[in-house]
């Protein structure tokens, strides 16, 4: 690859990338064309990449929004090779981490402090830019090739709009960087911005997989002084106490008893936080079941199928004094908290190194596919130059 | 009645009640017997008490829980007449408000600050005392009549677990210091504990009753800036203007527009809070639609028939980032919180004189019931000396 920056920019690269041409169909590594940055975008050299469960959602989804062929990837640090017109606060050879959520800087929620939802540009899920909706990438026959949540990453280069990208310190390796690009930072940010979970409180955390595992990390960077595990297979409690697990419950042994009655009973009441990090709506329940009457917050983090429901009675609600709340990217802002998490990682107090279980080259980006499916790997980094 | 107070202690008290002897028929002013405190237990002087939605379900309602004969009322002030075997903290004359949510001021959740729901006497709807479940009412006969919601305030004297009582300040005159019992503080509570209201901050308000109001009146002490009422009758918005209202929707006048979608355009995406004081799901779910993604906060005061279902999407709660709160008795602290409100009431921050809309004796009390029927009543105090 070795491209000299300087004679890059205003012109196309051809460069490799993993492309997703047909629904489930491992990824295809050939040359593709990535036209230079317009206003308001950035065109960034990927140093390494992470494969994340969405990627392998809308890589086997075979109807819309899944489209094809398309450059999947949005866990990724990278490197600015160039700007658009208009891009401000970034310069050439900036590190960088694209994040599938936009934070323009300029909206009334970009702005605030409670809100992580942009509303200039409303996160979405269609296959191109947000400015124009046009793509950046074609293949060497001129074909069109789709974007993916704003960063499409599993390719050498792509381009991101300004407001999909966080600037960071260096300092961090970068297969530790990519990791805050989605997952880990929605998990971490579940317990810290949306929980703000307390020093000393019980955490249960309903699913133990990389996102669950992060809010226990999270949970224990807050001080959460018991953290509860729930998931249905028991290697999840010797994986999970490296992340902060203190107590395990595995929910396929209960017998006649609700996880919620177990946790109910362990905690004497109920935790101070629940988190449904699988995505299904009787867990939902079961979460709210079981955070305490009084103060306990029900943070929604998984991903349910499209119009799953969540239902609770109005007594439950009212007489019970309980919260429940969504968290989109755990409620952290792009572009303020992910600086910080860079921060808390050199200061040696978030830990990431574990969350990073494989680590491949790009020609063997579909092992990493095989890995997650197979429930190998927590994070497989994917090294562009390897 | 005139009872020497040091005459009476320890003695049963002959003296007048309003008991609600049948459903949905007129209270029968008649003598009955009040017995002594047992232990953990305070007899009380009653000076006035207010009529509250809460004492004409329960007249109405022809099935358990609802059981007869039965003293009702439940937003008082008294004062402490005799005392029972452990009771600390209150003396003979002490200025007492019973509220209906017990605070024993020992368990976890009494001594947090995030938590009003007591763990020791669960809220409950029972016909006894909490500690032995029997009643301290008889008729003349000799037959027993039950009591409401720890309080049973239609009576010259009661008999209230000192759990549920709240020693005040005296200098508040008494027919605002009982509107602090039930109905006005849960909805100043709403605005100030459950959802924190924000100076400068937009509130909507579905319902525009006593409640509703109080959530307005609390939402202004708060500093709210924009305050939105909700309702079906126009009149209301009169009504609401005193209380800070400041915007008013009437929900009939919409054509094809939701609630939701007015408000929305109202405040350009939301409000910050919205609060839900009728008691329907469908009214939960507009606030909910209506409150600000990212940040917006929606609070369930209202009390919807048993077995009511609030149902949101998994995406909506995940993908908004919005809460939504239960909140019982406004998320007051009855023994901390309320000594505070009284204080602000004598500071002349809190404005509680134009809830009072009637005054009559207890001998008219059924004239109460009427004009709360009729709608033409926010709060009518019933005098028990006049």
């Amino acid at each position: 690859m070795d491209v000299d920056l300087s004679k890059t920019a205003g012109k196309p690269i051809r460069c490799k990338a993993a492309v997703a041409r047909e629904a489930g169909e491992p990824l295809v590594i050939e040359e593709v064309m990535v036209a230079p940055p317009k206003s308001g975008e950035v065109r960034i050299k990927i140093i390494c990449t992470s494969l994340c469960f969405s990627d392998v959602t809308y890589w086997r989804l075979k109807v819309p929004p899944a489209c094809f062929p398309r450059i999947l990837g949005h866990e990724a640090v990278g490197v600015v090779e160039s700007i658009g017109e208009d891009v401000h606060g970034l310069s050439e050879g900036d590190t960088v981490v694209p994040i599938f959520l936009p934070d323009c800087a300029e909206c009334i929620d970009c702005k605030s402090k409670k809100s992580n939802i942009c509303s200039k540009f409303p996160f979405s899920v269609a296959p191109g830019m947000h400015r124009d909706g046009t793509s950046r990438f074609t293949d060497l026959n001129g074909e069109i090739i789709h974007h993916f949540i704003n960063v499409s990453s599993f390719s050498e280069y792509t381009v991101v709009d300004v407001a999909n990208l966080t600037k960071i310190d260096p300092a961090i390796p970068p297969n530790r960087a990519c990791l805050l690009s989605c997952g880990v930072s929605t998990g971490i940010g579940a317990a810290w911005r949306s929980a703000d979970v307390e020093a000393g409180s019980t955490v249960a955390i309903f699913g133990l997989g990389a996102i669950g595992l992060a809010v226990a990390e999270g949970s224990r960077l807050c001080g959460a002084t018991r953290i509860i595990g729930v998931d249905i297979n028991p290697d999840k409690y010797e994986i999970g106490k490296k992340f902060g697990v203190t107590d395990f419950v595995d929910s396929t042994t209960l017998g006649n008893k609700s996880v919620s009655q177990v946790i109910k009973e362990m905690t004497d009441g109920g935790a101070d936080y629940c988190f449904e990090c699988v995505g299904m709506a009787s867990l939902v329940h079961e979460a709210f079941a079981c955070c305490r009457k009084g103060w306990g917050k029900t943070i929604v983090l998984g991903v349910d199928k499209p119009g799953s429901e969540l239902t609770f009675t109005s007594a439950q609600v009212l007489h019970s004094g309980k919260t429940i709340r969504g968290s989109l990217y755990g409620g952290l802002k792009p572009k303020t908290d992910i600086p910080t998490l860079v921060q808390r990682y050199l200061n040696k107090e978030l830990e990431l190194d574990k969350f990073v279980t494989h680590e491949v080259g790009l020609e063997d980006i579909n092992k990493a596919f095989d890995l997650l499916l197979e429930g190998k790997s927590l994070r497989c980094v994917i090294w562009m130059d390897k």
